[in-house]
């Protein structure tokens, strides 16, 4: 893919970012980039249509985004956004990623275990407030600790007053502060899935390909006290099928990308973490296809780890090949050095050299634990939901004895919904696929660390990954949501008192673990914070609101515009259709995974064929988009972000707005199956009202 | 599978060797343990009796063993073991891989490209004249590089003498030299393969499991001028089925092991070495997988790099898994510990503590430089054929203007006949698969050494991974075998003024490769050589010739019984019948990878289903050993080694009696599938003279 990057010039907006290509940017509802759009694209948000498209776009907490679409609460989003709800939902009897679901009446949609849906509903900057708190002349680590007590205050007195989840949000890696409110559902239905075998048609080997022809949708319902939620702002979806050249807009949630980055940090990436991760995803995807492949029970429980994991080696490989891409790097040093000639010859700017010098003296220190942290504090070492679970209740008794502004991020009393709507799920765990992925990943860190490493030993307690992990999996009583209830009520003198191994093994291993954080946030994450706030107050002086803020996770709009693309320089239409689809079939003779579900076999002759189903527009997306509505300028929806092809992948690091393009299922394909592979009826007519 | 093994007491044989568990050892022809087989079988191996199994075992160049069967030169291995060569004779129209290969004449059977076989003939006892050549007082690299010369010296010698290729084998890590004479044949046909499909039924899913049925033979026949080479020494094969009890043999030619290895080496594997090598091939499944599923004819071209990359991949995990459990090193200390004792207290031994230390400190240095060695000498940075011919030809050059006993390893007048049946071999080269390896490599190696190191930026001369894979791989000719003799034929001249990208590449890499073999020579291989081969003698001081070296892919005789074993403590049976795999593929619906061959679904109803197809023995077998013979006390062949059991990885380490098991195709099978299923009438008219 990076040898299909166009040129370098387009690159050099890295760091001074502005001329942009025209439609980059994830920009922020409070600073839409007006004056851009207007230019561009001849339109202007009103503020009526900023406040709907915002408060009815929503975040799920299986990792993505989606949109009310009818008053009585129905969500859109992505199948697989919606897979590991499905996955908990199934059993060995019935499969429902492979089979589907459709609730033919509101009494008939199933309640999901643990799924949190949140949508954005205020904005206010506390980039004051916030900075207020640091003493004068305090350094990195003091000033970090300030600013987080200082967060968590206001989290916690927002969410007294409004009763309203609040959160503040770190924009521009240190730059701004802004808190978000959110209405917040947990009470959440399926209604509505389709197989796997159309929602992923085309498996891994497709990912990331355009053209492709996938239904990858599920719609959820919001609920308060067991009946839908009145929801005031949602989004109509529209009939008429789109036209290339069009304009649409993406509201979702962008999970993170790395384009403010500096060289040094950019390096760091290509080094170390990016070769870190992919390792560890190589390895992940050979265990869970191992374990896949012994029985079919085992292929189900494993389904969505495997697809998680192939997804996200996709994602980094295309990454890293940027990365590794000579002209993407000195596009970005080029950038860098005209930026860092402003700061020098103006103090004003509120940065200096030393602001880059300290980001890399930050890296080369995480440089030397970044295995241990991992290993460690992100749970690489142990791969389990078990283990999990274990630290969660191991610290909340910690934390809990602690003065609320004090405690770790997560386990504020303002965090206390969402963390016990996971930590007492009931969805079932797999005792094999625990035991599969424990041994996995303590075989893992064994390797990293040697054998001789005096907490391998510990860890190990004197045997194999693979004993120790079948003794933890299957030793432990917390794969039960009421063992878990049982000993958060008790407190810290039930997790001191418990033999369970999966607490023993979380008791042992957290203070290591709180070691090592400690570590990371005093030597890099403050350091880092600090410079990088720096450099983004110099960014703003010279750039003004012209530039956006790396996402973060947060609620963002993007726009572009729907157009076809080239592939190794052969064109490729804006657009694929249901029939192509079924010709694609056809021609793979039906085949895995070419194979389409029984219902849509059936279903052939009554499909209008030449419905579009998935296309593709310039919009600036990234993995956490996945589910987010796709819109046109009366903020109907015409399609879901689902994917972006291979050439996007890059875009974690920087916009090149061609050749990548954002894949969606276009809004008619989802009209057109529901009403005749699926005949959910039900569930039409309570479209009809918003529909165009 | 760790946990499987039984008790640490049987592992303290590991540096103590006697008394070794009964049927443990890999046997030189020359030293087989008469008393041993005397004292626990009641067999003496007669002169003559070893004498022709010595002269029947071959080793073919594709990586494992065989036998010769019929005075005409009939050769039997197994499947997996000519798969590269069934997959050189193909094409996209005609897959022998998939689709098997009879001959049903002398005439019909195909040249195969670059196979050489050999078979040893005489084995002479060299040490002293090898330990002579080191003058008193050399420092390790001194003596490393005496002892080279002599080697050389030694091995030309004897090839102009005999015209025999001649090969000075180490044994027992330094302890010994012995000079193998072999008879080579370097035409050679191929005369049957089954279909992959009974060859490798069960697939990577049941690899290393039994019970299992695989019909993994494949039959090539040695000439010599085009006509059937005459073979004094063959094995009849004997067309009675083994009884459970029965005494066996196994003349092959494991590869490699460890057993031997001092404390500080195992942990080096363990914590160095192996995860290494896991991380690798982890990755190179990944890739070859996503290479394989883009087409059919990619996956036929990468089938062989899969299958490697998949059966080493699991053979490595279960070592380091062995490594990892405790008890296994615990046993390993305690018998060093002991070793030590006794060569501290008796310095007569010729051996001394400093020589653990010294291995210690070896392995300490090649620590730091482990990552270059694999990538630049080993070629993980290059992971392609094109670029190992053009590394071929470039050292060619180089060190054919040397004096013959000063050339590297294998580029010595003796060497040629070998070398160039490879370099000049007109095998087909696949550019797609040589782009894809080398993107996968050079991108490995950029990330392993960072994308801002000298060499890194060299060998990607501006361009990312892949776009210098496509230009490296499209733009070389070194994939025709004219070119490359051509360049050969031009010598050092030749490579100079060559713009062929791949010999410019190699030509720029080599200096780095041989600065880093250097390295490897001097500071950890000359040291360990020292060191070991002292050790060694202690050892015989100790135990005589109770102790077999360790494997060194040459030439030796392990025993066993045939019996059952336990899997999981669920009995095993000691063998599996033809019926057998028609069960198993019914009960899986016929769905790969249990899918059979037409030609095999059409035999059911006249093949006798009651034939034994698979079997287990004790007898001490690993990796290299695929192929060999496994004869009855009257040397006939009852069966071919092609796999062992899970519990059987360990074995590179440590040999553990219960519950590891050798497993081969029994010769009853292969009687009644050349009949029955594959008409190979005059195959089987050749055999019967020898059949008993």
């Amino acid at each position: 893919m990076p040898a299909r990057i166009a040129c370098a010039a387009a690159l050099c907006a890295l760091a001074i970012p502005a001329p942009l290509p025209a439609d980059e940017g994830m920009w922020l509802f409070n600073a839409l980039p007006a004056e851009r759009l207007k230019a561009r694209h001849g339109f202007a948000p009103s503020a009526e249509w900023t406040n709907r498209v915002m408060r009815s776009a929503c975040r799920l907490s299986s990792g993505g985004s989606g949109s009310f679409i009818s008053p009585d609460g129905l969500v859109l989003t992505n199948h697989h956004v919606g897979a590991s709800v499905l996955l908990k939902l199934s059993t060995p009897e019935r499969n429902l990623l492979k089979e589907g679901f459709v609730a033919r009446t509101r009494a008939e949609e199933l309640a999901c275990p643990d799924l949190e849906i949140i949508a954005l509903a205020q904005i206010e900057d506390v980039t004051a407030r916030v900075n207020a708190a640091v003493p004068a002349g305090a350094d990195a680590a003091a000033a970090f600790e300030a600013r987080r007590t200082a967060i968590a205050r206001i989290e916690q007195e927002s969410q007294d007053a409004t009763g309203m989840k609040s959160e503040v949000v770190m924009l521009y890696r240190g730059g701004l502060y802004h808190l978000y409110r959110y209405a917040r559902y947990d009470e959440v239905t399926l209604v509505m899935a389709p197989e796997e075998a159309i929602a992923f048609f085309g498996g891994d080997r497709d990912n990331f390909e355009f053209p492709r022809f996938d239904l990858d949708i599920c719609i959820f319902r919001v609920r308060k006290d067991g009946v839908p939620a009145r929801i005031e702002h949602y989004l109509p979806i529209r009939r008429a099928p789109l036209a290339e050249g069009e304009l649409v807009f993406v509201a979702g949630h962008p999970g993170s990308t790395q384009r403010l980055f500096t060289l040094d940090h950019m390096r760091f990436l290509r080094d170390v973490e990016m070769p870190f991760r992919l390792t560890e995803l190589n390895r992940r995807e050979v265990a869970m296809q191992q374990f896949s492949m012994r029985t079919a029970e085992n292929a189900r429980v494993a389904r969505d780890d495997l697809f998680g994991v192939q997804n996200s080696r996709k994602a980094i490989r295309g990454i890293l090949s940027g990365l590794l891409d000579p002209p993407v790097l000195a596009a970005k040093a080029a950038g860098e050095a005209a930026l860092r000639a402003r700061v020098a010859a103006d103090p004003a700017l509120g940065a200096s050299l030393d602001d880059w010098d300290a980001i890399a003296r930050g890296l080369e220190a995480l440089r030397g634990f970044y295995g241990e942290y991992q290993a460690l504090e992100t749970g690489l070492a142990f791969w389990s939901r078990l283990y999990g679970h274990a630290l969660t209740l191991v610290r909340l008794a910690a934390e809990k004895e602690k003065p609320n502004e004090e405690r770790l991020p997560g386990y504020r009393e303002s965090d206390m919904p969402t963390l016990e709507l996971k930590l007492y799920s009931p969805a079932p765990i797999s005792p094999a696929l625990e035991q599969a992925k424990l041994a996995h990943s303590l075989a893992v860190f064994a390797t990293a660390f040697g054998g001789e490493h005096p907490l391998v030993r510990t860890v190990l307690a004197g045997k194999s990954p693979e004993a120790r992990a079948a003794e933890l999996a299957r030793g432990t009583a917390l794969g039960g949501a009421g063992a878990r209830r049982e000993i958060a009520a008790g407190g810290g003198a039930a997790i001191k008192a418990s033999a369970d191994p999966m607490i023993v093994l979380a008791r042992t291993v957290d203070p290591y673990a709180r070691a090592v954080r400690k570590r990371y946030e005093d030597l890099y994450q403050s350091v880092e914070r600090e410079s990088y706030g720096r450099i983004a107050s110099a960014l703003f002086a010279i750039h003004g609101t012209s530039v956006y803020p790396d996402a973060t996770y947060t609620l963002r709009l993007a726009y572009g515009t729907v157009k076809g693309t080239t592939d190794l320089g052969m064109p490729v239409p804006f657009a694929t259709t249901i029939g192509g689809a079924f010709e694609r079939s056809d021609a793979a003779g039906g085949r895995d995974p070419y194979e389409l579900p029984p219902r849509w076999l059936a279903a052939r002759g009554r499909l209008a064929l030449q419905t579009p189903f998935n296309f593709i527009c310039t919009a600036d997306i990234i993995g956490g988009n996945s589910g987010s509505p796709v819109l046109d300028r009366d903020a109907n929806v015409v399609g879901v972000i689902f994917d972006g092809n291979l050439d996007s992948l890059i875009w974690d690091i920087v916009y090149v707005e061609d050749p990548g393009r954002a894949v969606a299922v276009a809004a008619p394909a989802i009209l057109e199956a529901l009403a005749k592979v699926y005949g959910a009826d039900a569930l039409l007519r309570e479209l009809a009202p918003g529909m165009r």
